[in-house]
């Protein structure tokens, strides 16, 4: 298998999204600007969602207009819904990003409709997106442990991946711990039996709620995963659950992968740059481990 | 394999050890103790060490004392040399712990050295504690990443644990991270080799210097090591260099073995009581993550 990783940027709106405040456009877009500086090629940009329901995404537009200028970036934009999906398809973005959730609960929770109901839409979605000629990301939420649900059983959740596998063959597919409550084994299993079944199209997206972020990516890379969301900064956490931290950190996983000799284009050096302006950003809530090691230690 | 860990809790040695101010010997006391509570039943005490070398571990013939009263609880003490194996020899621990450097040059800034001297004076304690009825733990360095050499080649590792091994065939032999650098693939690869050669003796001491600390524990454990040391409250970073945290923090590795399945015997609520009570020892440079996570999620 390739030691290679894609590592896709989810800074931008899966790390801004929860801030209160809303976050000037030319700071996000400064962001934008770092992260692909350090030699990541792939963004979650923002969201094409009601400005009522998500305010601090009331600009993903503009953010998306700079970030097209970019050279090389692939931007993914989510698309909750039909609507959503409209604004995406001439937005420029070259990927959409869907979502529902593996677990019932979870699904009526956030999205306030029924699994069944989400992958009808979705499909709906999937095969315009393909007519369209755009990329799709399929996230698939609580694949591992669900907030009102506890731990997922393997199958309940792979039983959804392969209803969704059968809507394209070529769709990426994101199998993502939203809690951060995986295991390690868990993450390794789940991924080790998707990859059995349906090959090489999968993707994890990991918290770092508990301080596991960093073993379960290692874990998903031990299984075969070869495409890793991440935030610079470790942005994400909630702000009013303080010491709860969000997506795990890019630069921690980028760390992981220098160790391991495994390539990410990343220049390291600009990497920790955009991390500490992910992490100074007000009202943000940044995570992970290598901006609090000395300079000197993680130049090695 | 078996589905239990037995976490040593090394944070009354190694993660005091580099502490400047004098750490009274009442608080060493009851750090022991609230450790003791959580239901850990193995730790590493103290080190019998010259006092002007060391003087934070003067007192470990007074904290082993104390640690001997605790039912069920293996007390390890330290011995770098001959005069350390006849202070430890009478003194009731029941394991004594030796160490030496898979690389040359940390050996020698180390220990002051040559390897096969070292080797040679461990050698002949080895047999002595045998005839004397002790436990040994060899502990062997830098087998993964030496702060002067760079990553450390599996084979050079490995030929210093296949000698270790030859002293005495139930010795329990811990391959450390000293420096945190150890990346998963190499814990993984290196612990399998060793399971492959000479059976389930092993035991791995990790850093969490870069947040890794927990990724290298779970791949020991995936490799089939059973056998962790770890310190309550992260402790073991070095005062003189900020942010480069010491030993992996055993509430880390205990949430990590809950999510798992894996049974350790420790009281999750009494442990999160030691490691308070580790991480605010003045003086002390404490680490890890569950002890930041609010109350009520880390309860889960």
């Amino acid at each position: 298998m390739s030691q290679a990783a894609t590592i896709s940027d989810v800074a931008p709106r899966d790390g801004l999204q929860s801030i209160g405040g809303f976050v000037p456009t030319e700071t996000k877009i400064a962001l934008v600007r770092a992260i692909h500086a350090a030699g990541i090629r792939r963004m979650e940009i923002g969201s094409f969602v009601s400005p009522r329901a998500v305010p601090q995404m009331a600009d993903t537009g503009e953010v998306l207009r700079a970030a097209l200028e970019l050279p090389g970036l692939e931007c993914t934009v989510l698309v909750p819904n039909r609507r959503g999906f409209e604004l995406a398809a001439g937005s420029g973005a070259q990927r959409l990003g869907l979502f529902m959730s593996a677990t019932e609960s979870h699904n009526k929770a956030n999205l306030n409709r029924t699994r069944e109901e989400s992958f009808a839409d979705l499909a709906a979605i999937v095969a315009d997106a393909r007519a369209a000629g755009l990329l799709v990301r399929f996230n698939l939420s609580t694949v591992f442990h669900c907030p009102f649900e506890g731990v997922v059983p393997d199958e309940e959740a792979l039983d959804w991946v392969e209803r969704i596998v059968a809507l394209d063959p070529a769709m990426e597919i994101a199998l993502c711990d939203t809690t951060g409550n995986a295991a390690p084994d868990q993450v390794r299993r789940v991924f080790q039996k998707a990859f059995a079944s349906w090959g090489e199209r999968f993707a994890f997206h990991g918290h770092d709620t508990y301080g596991m972020g960093v073993a379960n990516v290692s874990a998903a890379w031990a299984a075969g995963c070869r495409v890793f969301d991440s935030a610079s900064g470790g942005l994400g956490g909630c702000p009013f659950a303080p010491g709860a931290t969000g997506n795990v950190a890019t630069e921690d996983v980028a760390w992981l992968f220098r160790r391991m000799g495994v390539e990410t284009g990343i220049d390291w050096n600009r990497l920790l740059e955009a991390a500490d302006l992910a992490a100074t950003i007000p009202g943000g809530m940044p995570g992970g481990r290598m901006r609090g090691v000395p300079a000197a230690r993680r130049a090695a």
